[in-house]
């Protein structure tokens, strides 16, 4: 029915669902008017890049209002901030997986509440590459951890939970496809590595904290770099695991900047 | 000699060190001058509350200015934001451990920089409490994970370092004791349990997923609570390891919301 699924036999049992971080709720916001019709959703870390980003897809997608500022739909809430274009909807989910799970969770809710069908999520982010020129953008096919296994382990209560984090393939080739229509935009497919941390677990060598040599690092990045990696961020297997569970069509692509 | 360690033998070898989330640097901004002088640090998810605790700190020193706005001083970054009030250095770190220790790496690499001395680090943080009055204060005495240890897990290129989580002793006795001039203002010192997700490792029945019973819940709540914990978070486990790693007086203190 392409409808987005929750997977909580709890959840039809509440009177009311409090969305917290995104101060929305079923009791308080009538969900189906304000997002029925939402199409795409492109998440990212910094909410100044997400609300720049809706203020262009309203500009391209000729809406009226274009140019002009955008509200903050999450206004009452500093945890995300949130902009609708048209059938876009643009969100922050701060930094790292913790950050981004608590947003999905409500995001997700969000759209079934609001009985959204056919959604494609696509989050935008900023990541690290490796062996690739800069400037490139990674679509990712599928997210690795640290061990460049293609899981997402998930603790429930004390319980760890393996998740698959496989994304959409032929989304992927369909942004490639997009990406050859513009020039000068070099755009490839890999493996993205998610870690838990930027500094120590990303082989930087300008934390607080380093416990291993140049050479050390080089080896781990060139170990990953054999395994498909081309670029390493920080939220995108447990973006994959929690889209694919919940019957989201979601593909991550990233921006290499260093 | 009260000074923050940094320790990483590759820090002194760079020419410039570039604080990037925080958009400071060591050769775009005079860091002792700006921070030398610095006691405390204050430390919490939300950046409104942390600007409203720097207005409120400025106005409790009498300091000038006071009950004026306060500055963002990393208003060129939308990933944290840092403010401050004489000696008091006020600071947002969003949700989850990736986040904070973004931050902390970042932090503790000022205070470094800025030789500042003697310098005590205090979490303000919102939490779920464990069989405890609403509304109460819990001070940390050791932050433990999932599995009720007093450890952090952190992952060094694809290594696994387990790192000590206890906070200084001292410090909570002397916060335990300022709690007692306030009246009506329940405080009390326990075990925080720090978990990776607020939905399903925290037991709660309304995220887009969950897959265990009210019971299995309640049983899970049970044994932390009989494990000494009082409180449940997102970010004193890499908070504890950061901070006594290196040589900050650290301390977490959790307001029981739910």
């Amino acid at each position: 029915s392409g409808l987005v699924l929750v997977k909580n036999p709890h959840l039809h049992l509440m009177e009311e669902d409090v969305l917290y971080h995104l101060d929305l709720g079923t009791k308080t916001h009538d969900l189906p008017a304000m997002f029925g019709d939402i199409k795409f959703v492109c998440v990212g870390g910094s909410p100044n890049r997400m609300r720049a980003f809706a203020w262009f897809m309203q500009r391209e997608l000729g809406l009226a209002g274009a140019g002009e500022d955008v509200a903050d739909i999450c206004a009452g809430s500093d945890r995300y901030a949130m902009y609708r274009a048209g059938p876009v909807l643009s969100i922050s989910h701060g930094m790292g997986i913790p950050s981004i799970s608590i947003m999905l969770h409500e995001l997700i809710k969000l759209l079934h509440h609001a009985k959204c069908q056919d959604v494609t999520i696509i989050r935008m982010g900023t990541s690290g590459g490796l062996g690739i020129e800069a400037g490139s953008v990674v679509i990712t096919d599928t997210a690795v951890d640290s061990s460049f296994q293609a899981r997402f382990e998930q603790v429930v209560l004390d319980d760890v939970v393996v998740r698959s984090t496989e994304l959409d393939k032929d989304l992927a080739e369909e942004l490639l496809a997009c990406s050859r229509d513009i020039p000068d935009f070099p755009t490839l497919i890999g493996h993205t590595m998610c870690t838990y941390d930027f500094y120590e677990g990303q082989g930087r060598l300008d934390g607080a904290l380093c416990s291993f040599s140049s050479e050390k690092k080089l080896e781990y990045l060139r170990r990953a770099y054999d395994a498909g990696v081309r670029n390493i961020e920080m939220e995108s297997t447990a973006f994959a695991a929690l889209c694919g569970l919940c019957g989201l069509k979601g593909k991550s692509c990233c921006f290499h900047l260093l």
